[in-house]
């Protein structure tokens, strides 16, 4: 899926201008009285509850961020507050409540699904300016508390730290923390133990010149990265609520104490005191604990300064005792995977690929039928992933969008919006799945008819965007943000671009955007071990969508004179629609590629019968080779294939280039 | 020239390591007595001196940078105080001196320059750590000062301001500043006059949300810009020694008062008082009169804080009367040309080329005769520009490098160092020419006899770097760092890269670097009417090196679906040799792209009947096609060029690929 930069999102805002609204799905404020859809929320009763309890605290306006304390990118139900305050789903945004008004910020990707979901209460900003002005500590990072306040600052206006949520005050219905334990992860997906990297990360902490006492984990997947610990907080998130301080001597976990099983506390060493000891403390005394922590003489707390909330934050104080980078060194050391990891990711890959090409087969022959609907096919690929080894469920929910749905970058099908699917319309499929060993993402764009002229320009320039990343060879360090505009170039060339990031990391288990690694600016540097994904893509409003996303390790590579030069292997194994590619647009190094792409996927599947069988055939109805070839190769077995790979790769390419 | 961002220098001194040392050539400590070669220079003396100034100062250091109050790339020599005190005379390096120890920090183009220019007194510090540290805050950026106080932080130091300057003090041979009077651009250059830039900028501060009530301009090239006005205190920058405070209602330009004549005082309304009248002050005031300004109530000043010195930030209190931005809206609004200054800098590199092909001629006859040294060739390139109309001298120092000099980035030929030019080496030429339209930046890498199959490919690759960033089409905003790569590309795809910046503004009559244009971090995004120059290349340590820069203009380009694209348009005209490339890594479109510059320079050339007659017959002697053929095409006229220029490209393209 993409990850969308606000940046980005903010030319986006520019480039579409998106306006779907068929009469009636959107809410019409300015009539009397105003006409409410189906789908919109009355909030009428919950803004005056909020604003009774605004009144005695004397703020003037209360803000309520999309996030949690955390700042976790997806987050429970629980820790919805907008949604619960606004009625607006979306995955961003920020309300803000002033007595006499209520406003809702988001980006373009949402402002239609924001006036189908609000009520009249709230105004929808599109951009925006701000006496004092209430937030919860816990829901915003250091830097956006300074990004408030620089930017209040020119109105005269500033803002009041209120640690006791107002919303949740209000919310008498909030769903419960899940009552669920902990679970560790099996020994066979592990190559480092907990006690391995607790030490690795206290070497580094030693090694660090400012010499921080304490390291203070904040992101959710810190801690569950740190004890190989797993948990089901989050949907299609394996988190659980936790901080954790680590310092030399000791290692405090904050956990919902209930949630550890006796199992668990054994593990974590829970009984002793020591360093290697986990000494287990409650969730909600964590702003005590750091108190008291930070009140010794000659500490020194190292954080990470964009998933450290501002309540822990401002407790760490005088400055002496803060010692501060953008991300935490269990952030920067998660980043680069292990041995193990690598392994296991890559198989994960090619379970995955088995789904998806399992109902992109099954689309093939059901959409002609005229039965099947975006719902129907995102149910599909789910169930199919769901029969794969180790299947963990979805890693984000499926983006399953037809015709001009796909236009939204981040719409997903419900029983009002879905769509029949029909051999007229491009349909686009973004899924993944977690799994014991690894998270998924992948992205397809098909026609099962016949595409227009643009269509196949603006597939196939999307498709030389990924192409032109994955072959790229680079010097180690070198920045994703700095090599991205190779995703955007063959768009650029005739006009046309894309509003979302290009790329994020993919973890082991863990978030589908696994920061910091990436193409965004604040990304760091690529490093040999990191997964990412490749995800260009072209939206015409009101009309189709296309988006070609692909997960890919940074490996080393040999070059003829230098040293320490990396590029990308694409571990995604499912093939993209020949009939939306127009060769003759792509340069000999491209099409070459994309063919050495499809043979190591067959000899990647010899593993894995399934896949061979339904990549082959797949490939087959698409009229890539003819089918009676395609069957008398898939009678080779791992061999044969291994042969055929590295020895008379020259014929099967004279066999494709011929037929393309 | 290379601009060279400190990070890429660091990344720079990774990949060389730069280690020429003929044996002598550099200085020796460990030997006793010490061995100096004779451009060491003896510093005993004033470093006691300047020892002695620190004593009741109580300073345990005090730090000497190699800037002057403006924050000025390039200073006049009485502001190169690091000279002074160290010897040494590279364009980057800092100075500290403790009681007992003195070092210096440069970076490693300049490393082996440092070991033959300093005595034993100083210690070359390649990398470093620093009680209270003095130093001068008219040298210090408000960025810089931050940095050093970041930095020292961790060792318990800190900075003291101490404004008066202690080298000063010891150095009684100082140069006094140029008497010469500032000069006006004649009207023939200049589309908006001083009370129009005035306006112009008034109005951003009017329209700027934070209401600045002034503006302190304290870069030398922002001064000059606003008035139309030139001087020449700094050697090939045309700038004079200025501050400026702009408020609605008046203007105060502070200057040595003795330089303005009364004609200028009557073009600058210095004689009244109002909005637009300049009240000129003495450059000496600024600190007393910015004080008195901040004094008053309601007053807020806006500072670029890239450029304005500590000195005069540290006066700027409460904070609530600052205002900062990365650059003063001056620098923004230069950087994009208006049409007359488009106009005059294309025409002064049509001119500038002249001068370039003239050096490159004479040196394809002269070389194989065994007399020409590196700077004999440079006293020839200066002699050629200096010819030209409206010449005002070189643009910077010229680089005439041969074998392994042209190794070292931004080496420049002395007495001692000088090589004999011969057929057996490469030979590269970094050069530049100021003019009363335009300045300009131009580099070469040549060869006389038989290039190495490394030498050949190393000099096309970078020159596919060039022409890659040149071809490509952009939105507008689009920053140049995040194309930068595409210079590098070719070069990464055989592990070869360089380790400086690849471009930077320049400007009409004005710095050779102009900021805040180009392709570096911090640069702001491009936009139609901007200069920046292209500049890939790559070092063999010890061998040779090649950089191929042009310049080139922004510009809007219609693209098949897309508005408000730009690409770049090449405005220097001097071919590259034919010999150092290697056709078979072109692909068809930089071939293509090759030879449209190629026939575009020769439409460019009826003007100047003496650049199309070198041009032809240079492109002759190289090959290119028969110079018979090109002494037919060069009797044509203005009209006759023009039609092959746009009916009949098919013939000549087919020529040109037939003969390369």
């Amino acid at each position: 899926m993409p990850s969308c930069g606000w940046l980005l999102v903010l030319s986006l805002a520019a480039l579409t201008g998106i306006a779907v609204g068929a009469e009636g799905t959107e809410r019409n404020c300015s009539l009397s009285p105003p006409y409410l859809p189906s789908t919109a929320v009355n909030t009428t009763l919950r803004l005056q509850e909020l604003r009774e309890r605004m009144r005695p605290l004397n703020i003037s306006a209360y803000i309520i961020p999309g996030t949690d304390a955390h700042l976790s990118e997806y987050i429970a139900p629980r820790d919805n507050r907008v949604a619960f305050m606004t009625g607006f789903t979306g995955s961003a945004g920020t309300a803000v409540v002033t007595q006499t008004k209520a406003a809702l910020w988001t980006d373009s990707r949402y402002w239609v699904q924001a006036e189908r979901q609000m009520d009249c209460n709230w105004e929808l900003e599109k951009d925006g300016r701000g006496g004092e002005i209430g937030f919860d500590p816990f829901l915003f990072s250091l830097q956006t508390q300074e990004n408030y306040n620089i930017n209040l600052d020119s109105s005269n206006r500033s803002l009041k730290s209120i640690p006791a949520n107002l919303v949740d005050q209000v919310w008498t219905e909030r769903p419960p923390i899940p009552p669920d334990h902990l679970t560790r992860l099996p020994d066979r997906v592990i190559q480092r133990t907990w006690q391995m990297k607790v030490d690795h990360i206290r070497n580094q902490m030693r090694d660090n010149p400012y010499e921080p006492t304490a390291l203070l984990l904040s992101a959710l997947d810190e801690t569950a990265w740190l004890f190989n610990l797993r948990g089901n907080d989050i949907p299609y998130n394996p988190f659980f609520y936790s901080y954790t301080l680590l310092t030399m001597d000791d290692i405090w976990l904050f956990v919902h104490l209930d949630r550890v099983t006796d199992e668990l506390k054994e593990y974590l060493n829970a009984s002793c005191v020591g360093s290697l000891c986990v000494q287990l403390k409650s969730y909600d005394t964590v702003r005590d604990d750091l108190q008291k922590y930070v009140a010794q003489p000659g500490v020194k707390v190292w954080i990470g300064t964009e998933y450290t909330n501002y309540a822990l934050y401002e407790l760490i104080t005088p400055e002496e005792k803060l010692m501060t980078s953008s991300y935490s060194p269990v952030l920067t050391t998660k980043a680069v995977k292990d041995e193990t990891e690598q392994r296991i990711l890559r198989d994960a890959h090619v379970r995955d690929a088995v789904a998806v090409i399992q109902l992109l087969m099954w689309l093939e022959k059901a959409v002609p039928e005229g039965k099947e609907t975006e719902l129907t096919a995102a149910e599909y690929v789910n169930n199919c992933r769901s029969k794969q080894k180790d299947s963990r469920g979805p890693s984000f929910e499926t983006i399953s969008a037809s015709g001009p749905n796909a236009a939204l970058a981040h719409y997903s099908p419900t029983e009002e919006s879905s769509r029949r699917l029909t051999v007229d319309e491009m349909y686009l499929v973004d899924s993944g799945g977690q799994y014991l060993d690894g998270t998924t993402d992948i992205t397809r764009t098909v026609h099962w008819g016949t595409p227009t002229d643009m269509q196949r320009e603006a597939f196939t320039r999307v498709l030389m965007g990924n192409i032109e990343i994955s072959r790229t060879i680079f010097p180690s360090g070198t920045r994703g943000a700095n090599m991205e505009m190779l995703g955007r170039r063959a768009l650029w060339q005739v006009g046309l671009n894309y509003g979302h990031g290009t790329g994020h990391g993919v973890g082991n288990y863990f978030g589908v955007h696994e920061w910091p690694v990436g193409f965004q600016t604040n990304n760091i540097p690529f490093r040999s071990g990191m997964f990412t994904s490749i995800e260009p893509g072209y939206y015409k409003d009101n009309d189709f969508g296309i988006r070609i996303e692909d997960v890919a390790v940074i490996v080393p590579v040999q070059t003829k004179y230098g040293h320490n030069y990396l590029t990308f292997d694409t571990v995604s194994l499912v093939p993209y629609d020949r009939k939306l590619i127009d060769t003759s647009l792509l340069s000999s190094e491209q099409i070459s590629l994309y063919h050495q792409c499809i043979i190591k996927s067959l000899v990647f599947t010899n593993h894995y019968i399934l896949l061979q069988k339904y990549y082959f055939s797949w490939i087959a109805s698409k009229n890539i080779v003819s089918s009676t070839l395609l069957l008398i190769l898939s009678s080779f077995h791992f061999m044969i294939l291994y042969l055929l790979y590295s020895m008379t790769f020259l014929t099967i390419y004279v066999i494709f280039v011929v037929t393309s």
